[in-house]
Formats: structure tokens, C-alpha cells, sequence
């Protein structure tokens, strides 16, 4: 194995030995910090050569990306890993294609950094500019999908940041091997090596050392993964992070809403893929269409194979439907499970959702101009829709291109994170000897 | 003394009895967490009837201001204030006036809340809509200078954001008072009372609490202060900040810069006024230009009153010049002292700034464009400017009205931060049925 520089070279040998994690990983922060500099005044030219050649290198590693990947996911077998955990972790010829792939799409985005996003004149004649610049070093702590080492890697360097992944322990080799090929398309490039680390053990230590920033290298922390992994870090990070804890979406059918729309927008926002942050997890529907619009709506998800917890008006519309207890209309289910509860017009849906909801995405579906806006203004969440599926919060869907997650802070990033959203601004000004009187 | 509200008649009994401030710091977050939903709702008109009554109430309220403020002014006297201290302190009719004035100028402001930043139509028809709301709920912690009562009272409403204020407490009689007028401001355009909190007790544990975000409601804290008090801040707050800890600015003069340009631009920048945080506090001249630029701006200083330490090419110049130590490169010194040194062109001084600068507010002076470009490109400060002085690092000579204090985080308010910067944005999305394939 020619891994060929000192990031991970030297720490291999002291993959066990957790007394110097401190070490190792305040020597990647600082190598990234300075490897940050070089690629904010990278041109666009530059880093597109690296992610064509990230791209060419890994589709000619896919032989060593699956070799290693295979001893990863024995690993995980033995070490009696459920199925699911394993389908996340295992890739085939058709997966490390589509992360080939991948990194070409984040290659053709428009690069945003040096973008003037607004610009003025003082009276005094000072021209000012606000400029799109990187954020700087951007820290990925993920769990066992091999593929985020790839799209987090060619993210952060489109939008001309470093990186530092962390990603999950059962898929250490795969990432190893990944992030190889990561860092020939940097060496082809002439891009500093350190732009793109990966942290070079499996130590859980180093999570907690990049919580708490590297000294002040991190400038923001991205969790990618369960809900235990994302509530650590926001509790524990000393540095901003750009994530989500929860996506319990509604979907409100208000009592102006056609019924064949909101049959189609129902389905389609719980049941077009169950397991995805944007899948709605409770339906309110209008007390004012309740007689025509609730019986359809929920016979709709039973005979799909949805199970319906309901209050009590929703339980009587048919014996499958069970009670939902106070903790549903709290609960991101994840699954083919939904909370349906019948609420009091448009007023009735924006106090449920604001009061239960997790200000990640919610829809609702209308004819009335009014209720909509209506919705749309007090909705307080990143992503609010007017007659469409909630299942739209997603990066790729806003024309972005690709994601590296949603967040729902109040902060910078809300809602999909795409290149854009990976770099800050500064302000430029041009004078002409103007002093302040 | 009717100051008629529960938060502060209530706790004025337990204004020393710590066990309690948990207690009531807590219900002040729930308080305005509750008030900024109704405060992102109100439309411009009741926020600036609000602001009409405020500074009305405020010009109405002078003589109680200012017996309050003597009270607190005598109270520090005897404690041993410093007469620095005591002119924060102070307050007198002309400076009541301009408190009032400062509120009428940001109603004046146009209202960000609800400008569509961005939006754009995705193939399938959907028209997605960035558009600006307030942040939510915001924490000002500050020193004893009664004025940020007001000012950061009214930039957060005018927003439409609840705020939570905790003043000095050598202060603590006077934003008492201050604060009174602005809670009848409130009340004569019906917004809620719970929309602007002082912080009713002098108890510094207080802080702590804030710090600790109280139970999610702070969404984000701004420290107005001395140093000591922002790096506090910066180290122990769970929510975000906005702030800077030092504003180390740079005049670099460059080969190609005119000289009496230079030394307009450089007299204005260090001794405008010494004590703002756009102040230049090191001067760095271009060796290609030192034999005819150096000694004139070095002696224009001296002569002007400044204390300069030079490197020793600096101290040829004239035996009042004193040696810097290495200390000086990263001294922000409020006052009537700069550190000077010569560098090798525009990447010589690139490469001191990124290494001794604080990323707050960095001036190149030069004829030469590519120059200018480059050292603009190049410093990685939240201001950067060509051919005028580093003292417009301010939301006034920006345009924005006013400010409630200068960023130098690289995430979400960056530079001066005034309305816009205490709002983020959400995505308003309109469909007409579409779903996800």
C-alpha cells in the first residue's frame, strides 16, 4: 500500500494508541488550516481538474474500493451488524459508479466563490462589495456510508474550503480506499494534499477532539448520520454545525384543497421512500373538509400498507386505524407510519405544527390563496410548500446540484446544503482616499 | 415605582436571592421566545408605531433617565469607577436626545422582514422563494453603557425579533428607566410586553444563564463590551455569537501609492478616533517605496501626537520612533500608538497580516490596480479595502442605518451587523400538485 504522505503514512502505526490522538489531530487541523488558504484562492479551473480527475481515479480504483469494502463489510458481519446497517455499508460496481458520478455533478456546478452577491455606492463615492469567499475548514463526522467521503470531499472543494472527514469505524478500509483516490485528483491538480483529510484512525477519541474545533481550525462541524450521532454533536460542538435533528413534516389538507391533489401530494410526501428527512410523519386535515376528505385520505395509506395512528375522529373512519398517543404527533417515524389528526382550519395546523413540529418542512395543500399564504408566513420551519410534497426538501430537487444535508438551524445554512452554502462572504471595498469625517 | 409588568415587579423581590435565577431567567426565555412569534408577524407599520412611541417615551421620560443614571453614577463614584468608566456611564440631556434620535433613525430603516432574497422555477414547475425572517430570539450582554438599552432594543424589533437585554450592573437603575420607556412603547402599538426583556436582576449568574441559551429559547448572543467580556462570551456560550475580540486593522502602503493619499488615508485611520474597533493599529510600508514614503507618514504621526514603534528600519527614521517587540504585531491599542514596519510589496504585507491580524478590517493604499486586487483577494478579513481609511469599518458608513456591533465570524453576520444581518431567511416553495418521482 503506497498511501505516499504523512497524514496518514505516520499515524498508521499509531491506530491503537489513543494517547496521541490530540496530537494527530491538531496536526490535521493546522495542515488543513493552511491547506484552507491555498484552496480559497484556487481558481475554478483548478479544482474542476481535481474533481474530473477524483472522478477518473476512483472509477479506476473500483477494484481496491471493493476489496476493501468486502474485508469492511466481514468485519461488520461477524461483528453481527444488522441488515440494514450492512445495505448502508456495502457498495458494488454500480455504487462506486454512481460516486464517480457524483463527484462529475459537483464538478459542472458553478464555482461561488468571488460571486458579488450585492454591491453599492456610498455617497461619499466608496464602492462596497459583498463577496462569496469559503467558509474554511469544514469537519465531517458521518456514519458507515462509504459514499460521503466522496460527496463531502468534492462539496467542500467545489465551494474551495478543506475538509477533515471522520467517517464511521465498520467502514474505515472503504473510506480509506475512497479518499485515496480523493487525494490523487488534489496530486493531479497540483491542490494541497491536506485540502481533503481523513482522519487516519479508527479512535472515537477524535470525534470529541474535533468537537471541540482543533484549536480553532474547525469552522463548522457537519454531522451525516442517526439521530444519537447528530444530537452529540449539536450538544457537544464548540464550533457552529450545519444539521438537523429531526424531519417531522406535515402535510395539512386544508378544507379548500382539492381531494385528487391531496391524495396524490399524501402519498407521495409519506410513501415514495419512508426512510428520507423530508417523508411526512403527521396529516392534519381541515375540520372544514373532514366529511369529504379524511375517509379517502386514510383508507388511501391503509390500503397502501400504511399503518394510521389517529385521534379519536380519524379512528372512526375505519377499525384499522389505531389511537395515536401524545409522543406520535412528536415522533419522526422514519417508516410506512403516520399521525392524522383533524384540526380547525388553517389556524389549527400552524399552532399543531409549530407546537409539535421540528421546523424542518411542512406543506399544505389548498385552493385558497389566502390560507396559503397564511401557512406559508407563519409556518416557522427552513422549507414551507404550497400544494407539493414535502419529500421535495432536497439539495439536488432545489437545483443545487448536490447536498451534503439539510440543516435547520436559524443560523447561515437552513434548509439543503449545497455548494452555496459552504461558503460565507466578505466586504470589498474600492476608494478613492476616502477618509471619515 | 409602577412599573406594572410580572417579569421585573415580580422578581425586584429576589433581586439577591441567586437560588431563584434560574428560575426566573428561564420563564424571561420562554417569555420571549412566546413574544418573537408575534413580533415575526407584526406588520412595518406596528413595529415603527412602536419605535414612534419609544422615542417619544424615551424624550417624555428624561428627567426619570437621568435621576435614575445619577443614582447609578454616584453608586459607581463611591465603588471607585475610573473617570472612563463613569463617562461610559453617564448620561446627560443632549446624550438622552441622541438615544431618542437613534430610535427614529432605525424606524426609519426600510423593514427587512419578508423581502424575497432569491427565487427561481424548477423544471417541473415548482417556484421556490428565499425570503427573509427574523433570527428568533436575541441576547445582548453588555457593559455599563445605558445607550445599548435602546439601541439594541429597537434593531431587534425593528427585525422583529424579542430580545433579551442585560446591561451592566453599575448601569442596572438607568436601562431600568430606559428600558420603562421602551416597554411603553410596546404597549401603545400593542406588541407584547415580553418582546424586549431586561434582565431584572443585578445577580451576574444571570450571565451564566444566558449563556447557557436558556433551554434553546436564545437563538443567537451578541456581547457589546470590553475584551474580557467577549472572550467570556465567545468560550462558554452554547448558542451562536456574534462579535469580535480584537479589531487588529492594517494600513498597508503600498509601492505604487500616492503619498499624500497615503498619509490623509493613514492620519484618519489611526486618530479619527482612537478607541473604535476600526482604528489602524499597524502601518506597513512597502520597501519599493520606504526611502520616500516611510519618514513622512512616520513623521506626520509623531508630530501629530502618536506613539510609533517601529522595526528598526522604522527607528532610523527618527529617534522618537520606539522598538516594537514582537507583542506589538498583535496589539490592539485603542489609543494613540501604532506599530509600523516595513514589508517585501503586497505579499509581504499579505503574509504579516494573516499572521498577527484579527480578520476585522485590512486597507491597501495604491495606484496600482493588481495590487489592490490581490491584497483584497488575498486577506481573509471581513473587510478589506482599497484607497480609504479602516475607520469606515462601521453599519452606518455601510448604509445600514445602524448597528448593533461588528462580526468577525465567518458564518451569517459578518462585518457591521445591523437589520438585515439580525434576520436569516426560509424557503417559501409554490407548487400546483407536484410530487416527488
Amino acid at each position: 500500500m503506497t498511501y505516499g504522505c504523512q497524514i496518514v503514512t505516520a499515524p498508521l502505526k499509531t491506530v491503537d494508541n489513543s494517547g496521541d490522538i490530540g496530537v494527530i489531530m491538531g496536526d490535521i487541523g493546522r495542515r488543513a488550516k493552511a491547506a484552507a488558504r491555498v484552496m480559497a484562492l484556487a481558481p475554478e479551473e483548478q479544482k474542476d481538474a481535481a474533481l474530473a480527475a477524483m472522478a477518473a481515479a476512483i472509477r479506476n480504483a473500483a477494484g481496491e474500493i471493493l476489496d476493501a469494502n468486502t474485508d469492511d463489510v466481514a468485519e461488520a458481519k461477524t461483528g453481527g451488524a444488522t441488515a440494514a446497517f450492512v445495505d448502508r455499508l456495502q457498495l458494488d460496481e454500480r455504487r462506486v459508479a454512481a460516486m464517480a458520478d457524483g463527484v462529475g455533478v459537483v464538478r459542472a456546478l458553478p464555482d461561488p466563490v468571488g460571486t458579488v452577491i450585492d454591491s453599492w455606492t456610498r455617497p461619499n463615492g466608496l464602492r462596497i462589495e459583498r463577496v462569496r469567499v469559503p467558509l474554511g475548514v469544514i469537519g465531517v463526522i458521518y456514519e458507515s456510508r462509504p459514499n460521503v467521503t466522496a460527496d463531502a470531499g468534492a462539496l467542500a472543494l467545489k465551494a474551495g474550503n478543506a475538509v477533515i472527514l471522520r467517517g464511521g469505524s465498520e467502514s474505515f478500509r472503504s473510506a480509506r480506499a475512497i479518499h485515496r483516490a480523493l487525494s490523487a485528483g488534489l496530486a493531479a491538480a497540483g491542490l494541497p494534499h491536506d485540502a481533503i483529510a481523513l482522519v487516519p484512525t479508527r479512535d472515537r477519541a477524535a470525534v470529541g477532539e474535533m468537537l471541540r474545533g482543533l484549536d480553532g481550525a474547525i469552522d463548522v462541524l457537519v454531522p451525516r448520520g442517526g439521530k444519537g450521532l447528530v444530537a452529540r454533536v449539536q450538544a457537544e460542538a464548540h464550533v457552529p454545525v450545519f444539521a438537523h435533528l429531526d424531519g417531522n413534516c406535515h402535510i395539512y389538507v386544508d378544507g379548500a384543497a382539492e381531494l385528487a391533489m391531496a391524495k396524490t401530494i399524501l402519498l407521495n410526501a409519506k410513501l415514495r421512500r419512508t426512510g428520507v428527512c423530508g417523508a411526512a410523519e403527521t396529516l392534519l386535515v381541515d375540520r372544514a373538509c373532514a366529511a369529504t376528505h379524511l375517509a379517502p385520505l386514510v383508507v388511501m395509506l391503509l390500503d397502501a400498507g400504511c399503518e394510521v395512528r389517529g385521534d379519536p375522529e380519524t379512528r372512526k373512519i375505519d377499525p384499522r386505524v389505531k389511537p395515536a398517543s401524545e409522543s406520535d404527533w412528536s415522533t419522526e417515524y422514519l417508516d410506512a407510519i403516520i399521525a392524522a389528526k383533524v384540526v380547525d382550519g388553517v389556524d389549527g395546523a400552524i399552532a399543531h405544527i409549530e407546537g409539535h413540529g421540528s421546523h424542518h418542512t411542512d406543506a399544505i395543500v389548498t385552493q385558497n390563496r389566502a390560507a396559503a399564504d397564511k401557512f406559508l408566513t407563519n409556518v416557522d420551519s427552513a422549507i414551507v410548500l404550497h400544494n407539493a410534497s414535502t419529500q421535495f426538501a432536497d439539495g439536488g430537487e432545489f437545483g443545487f446540484g448536490a447536498e451534503i444535508g439539510i440543516a435547520t438551524g436559524r443560523l447561515h445554512a437552513r434548509g439543503p446544503v449545497g455548494v452555496e452554502q459552504l461558503t460565507t462572504f466578505k466586504y470589498r471595498i474600492h476608494g478613492s482616499g476616502q477618509i471619515r469625517p
